[in-house]
């Protein structure tokens, strides 16, 4: 399989704005932001989606995560933030590598991530049933 | 300061569909979801925002979700999926707990999740500066 280009940019082969990198992860601004400080934290470990990739590596990156956010915070200033972490086409994922999206939002600053956030219907007993189902595979 | 809702659904004084728990997480299902399957992944430390968040309870948490993911994706039959985790009220953050969405999509199910993601215009001299101070910030 070829390598993603979050691959070719650990290996160096590609160059980006780094801000943080450690033997989990490598973080960088995005080319294509959203908003402004638009960061991205990607997995060492070239998993494509979060359910394939290891325990080790999915800790890993959790662990990284506050100290990105506090300085993607400092040096731009926003007070709030989306993360997001895209799997599968239909979920609008690009590249088939694990990676999170830091976003700041903005009351004064252009931001190009909007949310559309409407609850489906839902029947309790199928939720309960839902519910038992999820758990045993876990 | 008053206990968050989660706290007090980790503490067992509030009911929850549960389907997970370790050391770090408590998850269960949305009781408002957006898709079928739509869970929820608590940390068990109380912060409010994953910048405030310690390392340790966040590797906790990155940790527990290739597992939950798995488990949500083998219930539900969803393929793709979206990890969402909202910090501050700019940002649509609803419950000051740290809590991760895990959101399945189908193609055939409805999907009360729509995203809009469109570049802002940015200056490479701008992002090569940025990209900087937040790296001095890490």
């Amino acid at each position: 399989m070829a390598q993603s280009i979050f691959s070719r940019i650990i290996q160096g082969e590609i160059p980006c704005h780094r801000v943080y990198q450690d033997e989990h992860v490598l973080a960088f601004l995005d080319i294509h932001p959203v908003s402004y400080g638009h960061t991205l934290v990607v997995t060492k470990e070239p998993a494509p989606t979060m359910h394939e990739l290891s325990s080790r590596a999915a800790a890993g990156l959790g662990a990284a995560l506050p100290r990105i956010c506090r300085a993607v915070l400092g040096a731009t200033g926003a007070e709030a933030y989306n993360l997001v972490q895209n799997n599968g086409t239909l979920a609008g994922q690009e590249v088939n590598h694990v990676h999170v999206h830091i976003i700041p939002r903005y009351a004064d600053r252009p931001v190009g991530l909007g949310v559309r956030w409407e609850p489906i219907e839902v029947d309790g007993q199928e939720l309960e049933e839902l519910g038992r189902r999820i758990a045993r595979l876990c």
